[in-house]
């Protein structure tokens, strides 16, 4: 097993112009298949030296002569204005004032006209239609009560692809501006089966053909202001696939209607952070049905064509949640993720789908998502890679997943050696995971860790796009940490605890801020919830509590778990109440510093037998408090660094009581290790970029190594005693 | 006027056994009034000395006598049993687990049972009076839903007058343990009335009694364990005023009855800092009105004696603010306050009384409030006083009192000659600001702040007892600074608002965090409240919001003036919102730096044309928002130094725009002034202890002055040009 691993499983992009790169690195980095980019072509050359071959295509777009001719087949969104103050009786609102006017078009036709609103945010009331009206770009409120704001709530067209408006507006691009069709409606339908049809039929070299994705992109709204360019952006929100059709059909479905409101929110939207209401649950199930169903047909028609379909998930992928309940239905053979961290392997790896990629990042493109050089000069696109693989690795480690890739110019590599090096001992060690784990899953701690939030199973393992985009919530740093232990992983819904999801549970998360999605807001209002998470802890299950968790209105304590974890957040209802002192810590010192808890000033101590492990009484970060059999821990947030994880499993052993069994266990936070009983293959990670010794310690025995920076090591033969 | 200042206006703690210290003490400090102490007693010598003699009288303790042989003659409270998780279907209760026994006693007479409630916390519901019994001191409760919490409300004897239990806890006393009688009882009652007639009788020399207090004392709840002593202490709670008696009465007079869960809240209780219900505001008032009836009967009776009755405002003060609608009526001689701060005196100044008196600190003890040295080994008294003093000071520059004095044990004096001479010169400095007054009053801007909240003109100044108690709120520090500034202050409720209170006011305050009773919390709510102060703002007035103001549930934005102030608190709502990056400064330097403004992560910039002059985008600190014709100002917090103070005058003036005129203005932050036209006196005080300089403007005239540490200048003959 010390050798081999360098060959297959990697998908290469492939550069028309660059044919001799193209198959060195192929040969390089192993590759089985070459696959195009968004701005890259693969030639002849390319295409006939053996490989599979891959092609991107991106469903909606590019189809500018068609939505030209048909511009009422474009996709829309609602909108609402910023609110104006009434003055006197009258007022006047522009309703697309303060957006980019190159991204929206209002859409006054009758049909949409229907639904727009108007409010007086003031009254939080809506103003009776026969009090406003709408004419060339304006609307005119009467009767308004002065003093009070308005807003307008309209429909628009969306009039620029948003990936595409991203990288025209970030790289100053020239290029045509690409529109949207949206598959709702009947022409745009047709033609986008005619036109994939065609394609296939053009294009017969084409093994796979790669989505990029569905049908509507997250949401992304450009001000015209360029000291607030981006409005707003939810990588999980739906707003993006309503139209007047799509309204009309739900109401046809569902016996009710939505209106305006129901995506508007008072001018705040329905951000995937925030707990949903039961209509937009309603909706965001009409949508993926409806993703399915189309989708469906569009691999139907790939199949026919003896091609297979990979969907990359990302951009238009709205309403296709990999682990959502249509999924499996639409048939696809392969799903890509992109990704900088290892719970989106993690979530890759999960779904239902015959093959799992992973495109690596970063892309090879000058600059990196962050705006930062990487293939051009200032650039360390090697560090890059090493820093999200450290991230990924010891993900697979886990779970592994069936391929790896790139994507971009290929020729930006030139000039970077250090990359391309990288990238051949990445594909080397992915390998070796991966045969490791075809013979025989490494061995797993008893312990299951439900992660407790409003999403529960349908969003699994993220929380709206990357790390990066989310990493102001304690959750993603947690589902960083837990993708990488040797624990097992479950994401449950507050509806999920009711139906008996905690059977089997050892340990619930819950984190999050007060009244968000990940905390659960009003949910914690339920006396059932309670009671059951309650019973849980006190017959012998651990809960972690982190941030504000638990954290409702309206109850005798803001965490309504404040009395498993005991301690509790002031809100202001404290005012006039004492809080505990501390009491002795009893020995207890697990590494919670690495955490990197902040401070909240507002927690407190509520129960005289609680732990204080980390702070003191008047600012506690991190406690334990023994209830019934079970225990509760609380962590006032936290950061995740590979010190932050192994803090977590310290934690996690310490309040379920498990036994590490099989599990090595490392005393180098900086080292994780699993062991393949299967292979009898001990493999021990580096998670850093600096030389580390640790001790590994197995069944009664102790392993001592040395490791260099990143590497992965593999004691072999070791053993089943 | 250079001269003179030495004698007059001042209350001198007498103390048998030190005759000589004490005559020669009432010399130098010039008293012209002798009074006892809790805990001394004046001799014949010094009765006899020719001073006019204040008597402390504590009306409701010193009793035990008679509340031993009639023990249902003492005060009660409510108090919530700590919850009982069930963990089956049958729970016991101990109701007074976890309280001080020797403050508490259960009242389980019929009377008080039949107020006593279960609740079932997790539900949220009172458990029905049929399924749970109480017997020998605990209630168990039958049908209890497994894995809720449960808490009983129950009605207890106060059997320890608090003040008596503080002296005796803090100071390890062995006396006896006074208890406390309910004036609502009539044999109590009765028993009263003929004790005072008595004392009177006994004690002409007396020609002032000083009532310390009333009846009822504030909250001030123990706990058996010593890590948390203070359960509940809040100085304006009405809680220890309850008894059957007392709620039957009400039930009589308003109609509907209370319950216990009116006072106990979920357990929280309703302290003075959050937002009141409409039944306690009912409770409130009648209360009001009965100590009111039962104070005048007792000073009807010390007037009959020829004597006067000024009354203490602290300790046993319930019921009887001096700005309600009720203390007038009672024909109180005299008000005295102990102050450490300028609000303590404003307050005072304010009372509709003939004569406002002010004690200072430190009491003459060896320990003070805070329990560090004063009067012994470690104290530096003189220092304490000096500080004090500062604060004083410049608010009686403002608005003078009557009197000054002192209390205590003279003799502690001994060995503090720093502190002698302190308190002569505090003495003479008085006096000079008295006669200035007493000429004509100081200059003041045309400018007049109203601060905003709950509590409104019944609780202008104060928050809930002294600085120190309640020095974590952002109002009293902006009280603090506002008794000194040559402004009118007013202070306002949101019915005010309503009923036109802001005719004539230049700037609104409104200070508090959000949901408390200085912000204001679901008063917020109202649009005609918004739209009021919209339209006071739009039209030329200023609104200086600090911390989290105008903060509510339910709208669009969580400040409901949010418009107005060009910032908001992002409280989760603004998930996945970008924020306004902040504009040019516009020339924008008020020295808001020296507020001490506190970092609050959720604050976010609303309108492209916010001036951030502290802080950045990122983390605004202070802010300034142009709206119609007037001004929006934001501070995140504020905290009291003669710097601060000196910068919230410049925000005034800047948010106003209003002209100085004959108000006299110093360039050094440490220096105020006053001009008293009448006087053509300009008075300069050093607010600091260090020797400093100042360029003070009047009238186009520049003043400059050096000024030793604490010192008082006086410029005369300034003039009247």
């Amino acid at each position: 097993m010390a050798t081999g691993y360098h060959h297959g499983d990697f998908t290469l992009p492939g550069e028309a112009g660059y044919e001799q790169l193209t198959l060195e690195l192929a040969k390089k980095w192993g590759a089985d298949v070459i696959r195009d980019s968004d701005g890259t072509k693969l030639s002849d050359e390319i295409v006939e030296a053996g490989y599979r071959i891959y092609s991107t295509i991106c469903i909606i777009r590019e189809h500018n002569a068609f939505a030209t001719a048909h511009p009422d087949t474009q996709q829309q969104t609602f909108l609402c204005s910023d609110p104006v103050l009434a003055e006197g009786e009258t007022l006047i609102i522009e309703p697309l004032k303060g957006y980019f006017e190159e991204q929206f078009r209002l859409n006054d036709t009758p049909e949409a006209l229907e639904y727009w609103q108007v409010w007086d945010r003031t009254a939080d009331a809506p103003v009776p239609d026969d009090s406003w009206t709408y004419a060339d770009g304006k609307i005119t409120v009467a009767n308004a009560v002065p003093w009070h704001r308005y807003t307008a709530s309209f429909l628009c067209w969306r009039i620029w692809e948003e990936i595409n408006m991203y990288n025209h507006t970030t790289n100053s691009w020239t290029s045509e501006h690409l529109m949207q069709l949206d598959p709702r409606h009947p022409l745009a339908w047709a033609y986008l089966q005619k036109w994939l049809e065609d394609w296939c039929e053009a294009n017969p070299q084409t093994d796979v053909i790669r989505l990029t994705s569905l049908f509507y992109n997250f949401v992304w709204i450009f001000g015209s202001d360029m000291r607030r360019r981006t409005r707003f952006v939810d990588w999980a929100s739906y707003d993006f696939t309503v139209s007047p059709a799509a309204l009309k059909a739900f109401e046809k479905e569902y016996g009710y209607a939505l209106t305006a409101e129901d995506f508007i929110n008072k001018g705040l939207l329905q951000a995937t952070h925030r707990p949903p209401t039961a209509r937009k649950r309603d909706y965001m199930d009409f949508i993926q049905r409806f993703v399915a169903e189309k989708a469906r047909t569009l691999v139907e028609i790939i199949h026919r064509h003896g091609k297979q379909a990979y969907v990359f998930y990302d951009d238009s992928w709205v309403g296709m949640e990999p682990s959502g309940k249509y999924f499996a239905s639409v048939g696809f053979d392969g799903l890509i993720k992109c990704v900088f961290s290892g719970f989106e392997c993690r979530l890759c790896a999960d779904a239902k789908v015959p093959v799992h990629e992973l495109r690596f990042h970063p892309y090879l493109f000058p600059v990196g998502l962050g705006g930062l050089p990487t293939f051009s000069e200032g650039g360390h696109p090697e560090r890059d890679a090493m820093d999200y693989w450290l991230h990924v690795r010891r993900a697979l480690l886990r779970q592994s997943v069936d391929r790896i890739g790139l994507g971009g110019y290929l020729h930006l590599t030139n000039g970077f050696p250090a990359f391309v090096e990288a990238i051949e001992q990445m594909a080397v060690d992915f390998r070796r995971i991966k045969a490791l784990h075809a013979e025989g899953a490494p061995a797993t701690l008893p312990v299951t860790v439900a992660v407790l939030h409003t999403w529960g199973s349908l969003r699994p393992w993220t929380l709206s796009g990357h790390f990066h985009e989310t990493n102001e919530n304690a959750l993603i740093h947690i589902n960083e940490a837990l993708s990488g232990l040797p624990v097992n992983v479950k994401f449950i819904s507050f509806e999920d605890v009711a139906a008996g999801a905690l059977e089997g549970v050892n340990v619930v998360v819950n984190a999050g801020r007060a009244g968000d999605a990940w905390s659960g807001g009003e949910a914690w209002n339920d006396p059932a919830l309670v009671s059951t998470l309650t019973r849980f802890v006190h017959e012998g299950g651990a809960f972690i509590g982190v941030g504000e968790p638990s954290a409702r209105r309206g109850g005798d304590t803001c965490f309504a778990l404040a009395h498993v974890l005991g301690v509790d957040l002031d809100d202001g209802r404290y005012a006039c109440h004492a809080k505990w002192e501390a009491g002795e810590s009893l020995g207890e010192s697990l590494p919670v510093e690495a955490m990197a808890l902040p401070e909240n000033p507002g927690i407190r101590l509520t129960d005289p037998n609680t732990v204080v492990i980390s702070g003191d009484s008047a600012a506690p970060r991190a406690t334990l408090h023994a209830f019934g059999k079970g225990c509760g821990a609380y962590l006032t947030g936290f950061a995740y660094s590979p010190e932050a994880a192994s803090a977590l499993m310290a934690l996690i052993l310490r309040v379920t009581g498990a036994q590490t069994g099989d599990v090595p266990m490392s005393d180098n936070p900086l080292v994780e290790a699993a062991w393949f009983e299967k292979s009898g293959a001990l493999i021990a990670l580096n998670n850093s970029g600096e030389s580390v010794r640790a001790n590994l310690s197995l069944k009664g025995k102790t392993h001592t190594l040395s490791l260099g920076p990143y590497a992965l090591m593999a004691l072999e033969n070791v053993a089943a005693d």
